[in-house]
């Protein structure tokens, strides 16, 4: 297997996303998360560009990696002075970090047009700053900028580019197609053409302008590149960057080459939902290969199908990248899917016993009054161990109040919640203030709970959906869908009512229980192991 | 120009995705919004599986139609019966379209493992089913499943199912990637390959199991591939089917096919939009050419050069698509659009006046705080007449209180609500119980102001929908879009708060303030015109 270096921006590229904002906590937390999944070089920031990138560089001098590489990212010296007198360049060494990434011109128009300068001065600037870096000892990759559309404008002007960064010293030479709107027809061809003229490994660094950043990706390691940028989950300015967790499996399990340590394919799924609960992303659930619904099936040909042979309906095996087959339910899925979940809690449930048909007639009932239960599983389970009277409540909601209120006297509306608990005959009355009845509500609940169960505090509500499911208008249905996570799981419970109130309530409490169920499970787990 | 026919299936294929649920309301809307736009075929349902659908298709029949066909999805005649005999072929008969797509297998796997039948059978059933439709006046797209799949294992039999398509009179061979498993490299080989084998138009149908569903759609065509299919914005079963808001751009303004009418093509954004919102499918906003991100420039270098010129962090004008630029320090755009509804109410205010700069800004800031005005015009028209201080509001609501609770004598959840409105210095107040705190609060408030304007009684609210906007779970921002009628007219408002009750008020204020202006405005017209 050919090794491809895999080069993660998350940190650098990925902080231009429009609704992303890291902090120095944050930003610990995802080099850890990409560092133990074995990426090759993590870019940390541009310390010239941001006071705050050099302080982080400062914090992570001494930090121990097991595997990745720290680079710093930063422009050429400015167009007239020597990369010693060039504070950005000085930023760049005192970053201390082994690689150094420079980005440089290699499209005419932007050499005259925004750096304003000759085109023989951005040939010097390129050379002088990388020659100066390599020979303060750093390994240095040169991101030609824009080097797709500057190479349909002049090609001849584009080679000589890479050929300064090549005389400078560089160790790559990464073909960025900044605009991403280069398609792979494009990149082949171009890629190929360069190979000829370089000694340098090629990178890649695409954008999803046009959709194609991943298919731009592996195209260009079919074509001869050797590193791969974009980050972890693709985001980045305007419609992001190659997904690296895309590319990492597409190249590894279906052309052979080595991106990642073995161990850490196991780790992809677990990995990006880490990565996008510390930079509060939202996953849709669609994402290739470590989406929640990558492995989800649905329609009822499909189901029966994969019941028969899994590869009938899925291209790779879930397992190979830590991800998991689910089967949803839905009016359409029967019996046979029902009885897996059933197993999970009673092994001894048969297919046809009345215990299934129960949990079956309670689904239908539900889901004729508005509930659905795909994507809800955990609720499924907890529903499933009411039914076979394997449900024990962990707490009961004796009654609880809300009031919100828009008070004579101007000030802004208000809303508070009042809620009394009971855990083993031991009661608890809370209140709190929130953003409207449903968030006092969950606030005072919570709390409440807090006293009887304190790893309740690691329980984090990640998603909210409200969905109108009738037209009554506002005395329509609701059904509420609540995401949660605890870091090391996330589950998705499900409420209906006309109130929004109750619908959110009965997602919350189910929440909750699950969270109090399987903390019990990892207990018991790690009993038997230890 | 080459024309490149344009397939969708959000309305069939599109709704396997998880979390989708299309009313027959939606499915309405959704045909009429991909009509406009100018896609050519809408394929939509299967009216052989889902006795929904048939009722669809008896619903649509005689739905006037600008430019788009209507198809029928279903499967070939079962092993061993011809097919008139077969239930599901006649159900595709009877829904009366003029296209029929049918799908049938071309990986031998398929034909052993799930179906259960001989090669030769297969063949058969293709032939006979197509045969028995082409006969019957239907135009027959054959949509052979896991081609690539089935290709990669046996060219042979892949290619001798086309042939029985071929022989039953099929007008196009959709060449489906069902698993999503396939690289754009093996697409182009493979197509090019079926290309010297078939005479009928090929067609090209992905899934984006890999993150390629675009890619290879583009370089189908680009091999020769004359038939797309995908779904509008790209979800469907698993990670989704390949999205034709991203492969429309690509085609037509990046290769020079000929996808979808000139003036479409500039309704591409808001038909996103307009999709996203009926299906109550939450877009990211990175959705290439048409995401609110996807021309958005957040980093200071990029700013700087794309005042200087656009094209330099821009691959395509972002009008070409009706999307546009979006700078995230400060905003400067949009004042076009609003200058026609500004002349509605005041025809003397010019497009550079200090009127429309503060409308402007206005929009703008709600924007940023959530609103969405796509769809919402009255509340545009609302917020015109309050900044150019044309507005004189009906009444005003002096305070409210709503009270939801679960009592603690084992009752059900109970909500009501008080309200004091205030009109010309008269007050009423008025109580009401509801189905939750925002369905008593808006019955309170209507039956409190019918005592002023009896006319309230027409105002129907008809739709009410909530979407969460950002990802503070519980806390969230929530954007509430009420939909309302008084049997002549059909209006859109939209509030957005923390708190669902204050963001559905917002609305409701808005709806009810709208009914008298439109009331009074029909009342002066009479007037004139008598």
């Amino acid at each position: 297997m050919e090794k491809i270096t895999i080069f993660d921006s998350t940190l650098r590229d990925g902080a231009q996303a429009e609704g992303i904002s890291f902090s120095v906590e944050d930003k610990l937390k995802i080099l850890e998360t990409l560092d133990k999944l074995g990426i090759d070089v993590i870019e940390a920031g541009n310390p010239g560009s941001n006071p705050k990138d050099i302080s982080f560089f400062d914090r992570i001098k001494d930090l121990p990696l097991t595997h990745a590489k720290l680079c710093a990212f930063g422009s050429t010296r400015r167009p007239g002075i020597a990369p010693a007198d060039d504070a950005n360049v000085q930023a760049l060494l005192e970053a201390g970090t082994p690689i150094v990434a420079i980005f440089g011109k290699s499209w005419v128009f932007h050499v005259k047009k925004i750096l304003k300068t000759t085109r023989e001065e951005n040939l010097s600037m390129i050379e002088d700053t990388i020659s100066y870096l390599t020979s303060a000892g750093k390994t240095v990759y040169f991101d030609a900028e824009h080097f797709f559309d500057g190479y349909k404008d002049d090609p001849d002007y584009a080679l000589s580019v890479l050929a300064a960064a090549e005389r400078g010293g560089a160790k790559a030479l990464v073909l960025c197609d900044t605009n991403g709107g280069t398609l792979p027809a494009e990149i082949q061809t171009i890629i190929e053409a360069v190979k000829t003229r370089v000694t340098a490994d090629i990178g890649i660094h695409c954008h999803n302008d046009c959709g194609m950043a991943v298919a731009n990706s592996v195209t260009a390691v079919e074509a001869g590149a050797r590193q791969v940028q974009g980050t972890f989950l693709g985001f980045g300015e305007r419609c992001g960057n190659a997904n690296l967790s895309t590319i990492i499996p597409n190249l590894q399990l279906k052309r052979d080459y080595a991106c990642i340590p073995e161990t850490g394919m196991k780790k992809l799924t677990s990995s990006a939902i880490r990565v996008a609960e510390i930079s509060n992303y939202a996953l849709t659930g669609r994402e290739p290969f470590v989406g929640r619904s990558a492995f989800a099936h649905k329609g009822g040909m499909h189901i029966d199908a994969v019941m028969k042979s899994p590869k009938s309906f899925e291209h790779i095996d879930p397992e190979s990248v830590g991800n998991e087959r689910r089967i949803l339910m839905s009016e359409v899925s029967g019996r046979s899917t029902i009885i897996n979940l059933i197993h999970e809690i009673d092994p001894t449930v048969r297919k046809k016993s009345e215990e299934t048909t129960r949990v079956m007639d309670k689904i239908k009932e539900l889901e004729y009054e508005g509930y659905q239960f795909e994507g809800a599983e955990s609720s499924v389970k907890l529903l499933i161990r009411k039914e076979l009277g394997k449900f024990k409540p962990f707490f009961t909601i004796a009654d609880f109040k809300t009031i919100g209120e828009k008070p004579v006297d101007g000030r802004a509306l208000s809303a508070s919640a009042i809620v009394k608990v009971s855990v083993e005959g031991k009661e608890a009355v809370n209140a709190a203030e929130g953003d409207g009845p449903v968030n006092a509500l969950d606030k005072a609940l919570r709390t409440a709970l807090e006293k009887f169960f304190p790893k309740i505090k690691e329980l984090r509500l990640t998603d909210f959906k409200v969905r109108v499911i009738d037209q009554g208008a506002t005395a329509s249905k609701v059904r509420v869908l609540i995401e949660s996570t605890d870091g090391e799981d996330i589950w998705t419970n499900v409420g209906v009512s006309t109130d929004v109130i109750e619908a959110s309530l009965i997602a919350l409490v189910d929440s909750i229980e699950y969270k109090l169920l399987i903390d019990m499970e990892r207990q018991i787990k790690a009993y038997h192991l230890g």
